[in-house]
């Protein structure tokens, strides 16, 4: 997608070898207008595939979840929770998604009342790195029975090898932007 | 706003006195219709204030920051951190704020390059209870030395007086919807 390569040149950050900063427009400030050309996007490449639901993680997927939906017929939109607020009193799926960035292991859940097996569930993040949430998510999917139509990113960290395993797993993989390699602060695309 | 009242009504569950659950529709399972009409009633509150960008604080705050941006002619959303992630390196303001649900006490985070002195800021969030996290973010614009231009809640639980306190510092508050009470399983509203 011309317009989102085009931004991360502009306004991405490459830090070390294994991340980009996209913080100006994706992922802590957010260009909406952007977010909803990647919406349009989504929408078309996933067209006819009959799904019902979005399924994002919180925090960032929000806004990316909510912008697709917008342009695939108001379906409904669903985050995972990373956390488990006192609220979330019913049951729940929940699958062990683990944080390269951040080093940590965090729990993923959704309410079982949200997912069933007539779902047809698209997945979409910020981004595809080692793959570890969007596999969350898939078990999730696979726990509640319902049809996975695909993964969605909207940047994908080939090198971090995310999207071969989730292709290797028989998934349908759309990245927007793919990156190759980081290297001496420059952003190598593949496309 | 009589859809949100409606909808609150037939979807919300109400949990002891304090808590209404609004998973359905609002911070679990998002009805991104609901939250674009949402979107311009908060447009049409603030038109004419001359707002340069919305702030908020994830999780749930960013669907409804969104849908309120692109009523407003897309201006930038920001979504203040809870955590803070090993790719925020560089200097923000932060803020403490108490969530009386969880029983905790985060800082709230937003990167200094995302809000400066020239901009005039609507908070937004999904509730307004005691009011922390308005408070909160308040802080952050204040920090900042931008203008706040007001506080937005598309729930406000009036017995639980943050909207007192936040009109009492001088801020103009809408709510969409305000409870007056919970009781007996029952939504009492204010409007």
């Amino acid at each position: 997608m011309k317009a989102l390569k085009e931004r991360i040149i502009t306004d991405g950050v490459a830090i070390g070898t294994e991340i980009v900063k996209v913080d100006s427009f994706l992922n802590h400030q957010i260009d909406v207008e952007l977010l909803d050309e990647i919406g349009r996007e989504f929408a078309s490449r996933f067209e006819g595939c009959g799904i019902t639901k979005i399924l994002t993680v919180e925090a960032s997927g929000i806004a990316i979840a909510c912008m697709a939906a917008r342009n695939m017929g108001n379906i409904p939109v669903l985050f995972a929770k990373k956390t488990s607020p006192s609220t979330m009193t019913e049951e729940f799926y929940g699958a062990e998604v683990k944080s390269f960035t951040k080093g940590t292991t965090s729990v993923v859940r959704v309410s079982k009342k949200y997912l069933n097996k007539n779902d047809k569930v698209l997945i979409l993040d910020d981004f595809l790195a080692h793959g570890e949430a969007a596999i969350g998510m898939a078990e999730l999917v696979g726990q509640a029975g319902a049809e996975l139509a695909g993964v969605g990113a909207v940047i994908e960290k080939q090198f971090q090898g995310g999207g071969k395993r989730l292709r290797e797993k028989g998934y349908r993989v759309e990245s927007l932007a793919v990156i190759e390699s980081i290297s001496d602060g420059k952003i190598n695309f593949l496309y």
